[in-house]
């Protein structure tokens, strides 16, 4: 339990700033990790709002230019939980100054700006990851490990969905505090890079690269009040965004995410189905595994659902007793935990930049197949 | 297919009258029996509601004196579908004239009648059966096949409720065409003889025998207009009734029905606990049991729903297709599927009248229990 | 209850020809049409199988060509169940005679087909319906009443698909006694007329028009021995089919059907999602509906589980009491009810041949954007 | 944000311990508290274990007698996470002392214990509050509001379960480390203090008090090999217990706790009938609440599965967004939060220990009814 020292420097104080902080503090007292975070200093461009931030977490120290933070010989992490529009920039510059860096998804806006971050950790040689989290659902962490082991063979299908209502009404302005996502200047794209990109990254791990998609977007609200402006604007994100695609084993697939689906606030879900076996899953009831096994007795097959709260399921045997679940903002303390465990290991811990560049080489293949109306090929990392 | 002819006279057109025509109709359909029931008469005291239900059912006469369909030499079984007053005489009478006698549950309005049915009906050597026809759900067909293969070892538990909640208005009155159910004399008992009986019924055929009873009943609408006489009168019935019972193989039980249960219509539910494996139903989807084995590899164990529709289930491969389900009347029509066949096998079709007594006297020992407020043994028979 | 003769001659004996069997019989008894059916003719190469089919279901006399049967002038309706390579040719010649026409879906093999069928029904002005059953769904035919009362507002997104997997093994030989499906000459296409037809069907009737389609098809076994030449040959039907799409009204759609989702029978679901509501159905679970107000008050939002069994639900007083459910067959009663009570009214009752023509644009339309990878507009009937 | 400390000193390190300690480190960091808990000491026999769990949580210092910790002046509050013969002893010697007192659940092993412990915080006057954490389930709360709204009208059912299947093993030992519960000298009784409290202290919460119950328990290890003295020795706690009873407003109810359900880790359930509106929940799936509203136009009415994510459900908005659910642990956080907030206003946050003698009270009853074979009274507190 002499755990050594992890400094670390968060930029951004947003929903993800609390949920990785969350995971920094969390994280050593449910798993037995070589490295103590230590909150060393927030940074963002509203020194009121970072202090009051800092205070609430506990940071040690507060920064409003990121470029001090890199600075700062006492950090030994960047952590990037600010807009898409400020990834690269950041990124590049603490791979340079030999920081950790750990990045919000998208990792781009493009997949140039991708291919750019992913050259300079890798120059750098310095430890890398990107925070597509729900890789550390547990439920989603056993599917992998049954994939793993070869109990679906073939694997004819892959269909993934991300849902949600928020931005039905017109109402709603675009940009400004909380609603960058809905600016295309800052966010890159709308929901292809917001919620497709957790779709595809969770597919790529799963179900291995994708080879070419035909996708197809749709703006419901043309134009919005920008509230920075005040002026009404032309909305230039998609609002929903959809596309069929071959995976290069072999199996095809269906992903659809939008803002418009009225009912569904978080809904990600994802199906997969192979020869010997099928699952589903869906993050409204996170801790629930749907599975079908073809090889169980006629009679008696069916889906069977899995409730995730046993020791032998994965990252549950540090958390309570059987029968009892975890919530959302684990996937990040779990996230943090294997990053501490990979680094004192000299290990990258996945998804690295590497991973989430090839989760931008698809959006953008989806964005321009929507653009050209033609199939497009999506580039190998 | 050269099927020897089977002469049913009914005696009742209400709902039940409707369910029992529809399974002599289908049974040979879809069943390879051995007989086929022929729809000679139905017998009712209103004789235009009788004929119009003939006419619509393709019976071939009409009686209004269910003593006349009981001497009838055409006629080979009587079908009693009227209400709970009437069983013990009809049946009685229909026994001692040679007749096959199918009868309506609860056999009696109280065990005396029933004893009195079953000593007819063995004196006489008639083939018997009562219609508690949930026996032929194929989800508990399949249910009682996995018991009896010794798939749950020892029994720890069973669960089971009839919940309703049609008679939550007070302004609903009793008695009279269609409230038979509310009238205390005719129908002998509340909810204990109209939907604990077929919890018993089940329970004694997937459980065994029930040792001892401790009940509590209640009438939450204490007077109801009398639709018959247009007078306020107390009411005897119980609206809801609940009880705690052991079982002879050592298992505890908890029993409730009620049709005071805002937002369930029929939901007859069952659970049963084992040392290795448990199981649950519901009649609100009674195409699915759900399962679970203990005997699973450990990470991936959990409660499988199966959908009731493949050829292996029991019934099913007289139906359609899998993934295609069936619906409530067809419990009836796989009940005299069996009963044809058992009666060119010469072998009695369970459940029999014995098996009705059995139940009755269960009900008879709830409703003593309540009554008293002390346990109460259960009678053998 | 004096009703008309009408005299139904039925050509093929399969799964449809029992479920449009079932449906004459049954729908007089369930339901107050002015027409009574009289089965009168099977029409079958099979001489006895035609005859054991006649005998089970009460057909009156066996026809083994179609061109007899339509010839006969004592048989008012010709329904068509047998395989997809019939359909044209027999509706357009029953048409000719003056024939009432039903036929299995797809219309035809191709929108040309299709086409030609329209124009017969129309020159003969003759009754004509096609069997997209799933309309009669009670919970589908509530979502219609819903959408057509304007409860949903503004549409933004449909999704649908037909899940099965019975094809997975490569063993599994084409063409021949039940397997006619598996052979493109005969069935016309794979999933895409089989499943996706029901999809398209039930959309058009839900949502309007589609105006453009991007599909993607695959043959997962590409060479099966054929049942009939004993050869292992070529695969030409599409083991699975997707299509994004547009409709006239503005939303966005998901399409999707195969043989080879491990653990899905005929797992058909649909979802539509509009400003104020939003709904879901699947075949596994018919009656239920799945609901979402979005003008509930705030807190107490969700997606609400209707049972599809009470009196003031779709078709329903005619069955049982609430809480006891229908199955699969009851789709096709409910359509020979309306079809009866149409025909007594000189309407067309939908889907007719009309209906049935739109469904093979978009399946046409489909299978172009397919093999050609290009987006695909679609014509209007 | 300027808070006052609070010193908080810990008896115990099991389960119970990492949940307070979590709870007190999280309220403050998620909920605007007026207090900042300071984690002062644990305290245990073990000193080594005690130092362990110190580290792991940041507690300042480890005490070994619970007497030396009481006596500390730097401590405000004394919270008992130890096994339940230890209750009594030390919440008196706290309320003695002046301190805080906030104590797992049950209060007492028996009513005498916890009368003499609401005696003594009622002399003393202090803070009181027993764990019974789920009435801090956010649907729970929401449930409350709803019944307080009247929105139920007359209630007519209750019932409730706790399943769990962890003890059928017959090699598992009674009593030491993890294994107290089994030990009726240390945990008073089996499942009826351990589970059946939770359900009682619920019910009361929602439905008000419990007048009489009727009741059964049974154990089905006779003998178990105790893990400190090595030999096997009877068993003398209840596997399973269950009541029937009647609450004061009219109602009746089910209720059963039990270790031996097969495929349950943590079941409780729970679900209330009234005259307009019925609801259910369970544990397994906690942040999710069942609702049926009879008030809903007819057609429409179903049971609605409300999602409590949204920031109108109580404790939400300080969580995450829509859609993003919680865990087990975070009921402890807002029962912290919620005694915080009272403690600076001085008011009592329930469940304060005089709610504790009312479950007390109840399994009391309970135990004495399964003892005697005769319905019991409930006293009032």
């Amino acid at each position: 339990m002499a755990r050594k020292n992890l400094n670390v420097g968060l930029v951004g104080y947003g929903f993800m700033g609390r949920t990785h902080s969350n995971a920094y503090l969390q994280a050593p007292r449910f798993f037995d990790v070589p490295y103590q975070p230590v909150l060393k200093a927030v940074c963002a461009r509203n020194a009121d709002r970072a202090k009051g931030f800092a205070e609430n977490w506990g940071y040690q120290s507060v920064e409003t230019d990121w470029r001090a933070l890199i600075e700062r010989k006492d950090i030994d992490l960047i952590d990037i939980a600010s807009p898409n529009d400020t990834h690269a920039e950041i990124a590049i510059a603490a791979a340079k100054a030999g920081k950790m860096v750990l990045c919000e998804k998208p990792l781009g806006r493009t997949a140039a700006e991708g291919k750019a971050m992913v050259d300079a950790v890798e120059a750098a040689n310095v430890p890398n990851m990107v925070w597509y989290n729900y890789r550390r659902v547990p439920a989603l962490a056993l599917l992998k490990q049954l994939l793993d082991e070869g109990r679906f063979g073939r694997i004819f299908h892959y269909r993934s969905q991300f849902l949600q209502d928020w931005t039905i009404s017109s109402d709603l302005p675009q940009g400004g505090e909380g609603l960058w996502r809905l600016d295309a200047s800052v966010a890159g794209s709308g929901v292809t890079g917001d919620l497709l990109a957790h779709n595809i990254d969770m597919a790529l791990w799963l179900n291995g690269p994708i080879s070419e998609v035909t996708a197809m977007t749709e703006t419901f609200v043309k134009e919005r009040k920008h509230s920075l402006t005040g002026h009404v604007e032309p909305v230039h994100i998609d609002d929903a965004s959809s596309f069929l695609c071959r995976f290069k084993n072999g199996s095809t697939a269906t992903f659809e995410a939008t803002r418009y689906a009225r009912g569904h606030k978080a809904l990600f879900t994802l199906e997969i189905n192979g020869e010997f076996a099928s699952a589903k899953w869906d993050l409204h009831d996170l801790h629930r595994l749907e599975f079908f096994d073809h090889r169980d007795e006629g009679r008696l097959r069916g889906w069977k659902s899995i409730h995730i709260t046993d020791g032998d399921h994965p990252y549950m045997k540090n958390w309570w007793v059987p029968g009892l679940q975890i919530g959302y903002e684990h996937t990040f303390i779990h996230q943090v935990a294997d990053f501490l465990q990979a680094a004192d290991e000299h290990r990258q811990a996945a998804p690295t930049f590497q991973d989430g560049l090839a989760a931008d080489y698809v959006t953008d293949a989806v964005l321009n197949s929507a653009k050209t109306k033609q199939w497009q090929n999506v580039p190998r990392v």
